[in-house]
């Protein structure tokens, strides 16, 4: 009998999340049956999009959301033998038994060196969220200027070096000197820090005085409202995340975006990564490619320990990381 | 020699319109030279874009911008002989020399029928906005279900009707009952007086309980924050004005409207008319024949004489006109 350690949502967070907010708790697991496995995790992702669904798919008592890359260590099915590694959306948990629905075997010639915590990343969900709001969503073309915010995080990192791959110019926002330094080293046309420019327009004037005719929105609030205003006519924004807003107890208000959207004629278009899952394996190959041919490059922010999931959790929502954050358990 | 009368912009409007921010010249008119006409102003529009566009397309001491009904009174020009009509881009003014550069036909076979004022009206720009915004914005399809506000205006009374055509369901919101009354009797399926509803979050719940695919805007502001949580996944809004925000002196402010964004995955979309125009001529037929067939019915709120052109900019800018605001020289 195999027993799992869970991080349970002890209660809906109420603004910032908080340690109490959480629970480890341990579960005794039943043998797997027929067409069952047993899987053992070894990477787990902490995503900015956890918080807010922690309002909307999760109740208190339920073990936290999330994926993972799991071993099977047991096996009653055929399609997923022991050895074989897997991408689940398993939860915060060490360990799982699965009838092997909505698992993702990750590719059998998975390269040597490309550790496998980057099929929770780039060449993960994160990455095809990059792929997919750039391609999709922006229909982004060769000369093109790009703007992205959280642009060092798991998702803004993979956007800016995508859209260079595609010939644009790329600016991109963060919030520290040291991620701005990742950016410049990453590739991105400008990179500053929004903390500390004393304007953000004037920032984004200075970055690309033309404006943009792309932005990936991760952050919301007022970030938003000043990006608005710098697009180009026919201008694209590929609404992605708000992390800025995610722990509101009451919503942020800011200026209604109408005049900016008539006069510019500007596309605004919130999206989910689930919409183009039937182009996932093609997707992630190319990514794969990339990475190996050493065009993307993918920083990880890895902390050890399954019971560091919370503070790992709640660091990644402050803006800790650079790059992916990932629990090595 | 002719003179004409104009309607300048004395100063920028701050706030609401006034009296005072108008001014009635007279203008004497040269001769029409080679290649020129002088142009009889027959029906004047007055339109809600007027009031954001003053800031960006107009000085303080400039002619009022607007369209016009105008017959060909003298004529240098074999284009346009002297008796036809056309649409022209020509300000508040009652003459007007022009060289005949962006000025419209009226079909030559225009039904004596039909009041050319409608040349200004639902066939023509505002007609046009709410075809495209329909079409080539929000892409409707038959079955679906649409929100139009400032329902009862020209470009939402028309939206709504040719929704309606389509095979839509149609939820139209207004400001008096007697505009209700209007949209109930032009076929709209539920239409509602935002004015004197309790929850306007209920009465859109109540006119269409699984929410709606498709949202024309007119009016902007708090309205738009409850019609975007109303929306169904892959809802589609077409950003076509904010009437309610024109005249803020400080920008409003409302909650952010990503979260809906993403988790609804709704595409949001500003526009101009002027974007499909190479599609104007058949559209504009299409909706002729709409109109004569009774498919499409257009009310006018007619103020006569070209001295009360701001009374009736201002009543419009109030809601009190019922379909299309015109002016009858």
């Amino acid at each position: 009998m195999t027993q799992a350690k869970t991080w349970i949502l002890k209660q809906h967070f109420e603004g910032f999340p908080k340690d109490t907010d959480f629970e480890l708790k341990r579960e005794k697991l039943p043998e797997p049956r027929d067409g069952e496995v047993l899987l053992e995790a070894l990477f787990l992702s902490v995503d900015p999009y956890m918080r807010p669904y922690s309002r909307v798919r999760m109740q208190p008592g339920d073990v936290m959301i999330g994926t993972q890359v799991a071993k099977v260590i047991q096996s009653n099915n055929p399609s997923f033998p022991v050895g074989c590694y897997v991408v689940g959306q398993c939860g915060w948990r060490t360990h799982t038994v699965s009838d092997g629905s909505g698992l993702i075997k990750v590719f059998a010639d998975w390269p040597q060196d490309v550790s496998l915590s980057h099929a929770i990343g780039a060449i993960g969900m994160p990455g095809l969220t990059a792929l997919y709001g750039l391609e999709e969503v922006c229909a982004i073309k060769p000369g093109e200027t790009l703007l992205v915010n959280a642009a060092a995080g798991a998702v803004g990192s993979v956007v800016g070096q995508i859209a260079k791959l595609k010939g644009c110019k790329v600016v991109g926002s963060a919030g520290s000197d040291e991620k701005v330094a990742y950016l410049k080293e990453l590739g991105f046309d400008e990179a500053f820090n929004y903390k500390t420019v004393s304007s953000l327009e004037e920032a984004l004037k200075k970055a690309s005085p033309e404006g943009y005719d792309c932005y990936f929105e991760n952050v919301g609030g007022p970030f938003s409202s000043v990006a608005l205003s710098q697009m180009k006519t026919f201008g694209r924004i590929a609404v992605c995340g708000g992390i800025s807003m995610y722990n509101d107890t009451t919503p942020q208000t800011g200026p209604y975006p109408h005049m900016h959207m008539i006069f510019k004629q500007l596309k605004m278009e919130g999206f989910l990564v689930s919409r183009w899952q039937n182009k996932n394996e093609e997707s992630l190959k190319r990514m794969l490619t990339w990475m190996q041919e050493g065009k993307l490059k993918c920083k990880e922010h890895v902390t050890v320990g399954f019971e560091n999931m919370p503070a790992a959790f709640m660091g990644m929502l402050q803006g800790e990381n650079i790059g992916k954050a990932v629990i090595k358990v």
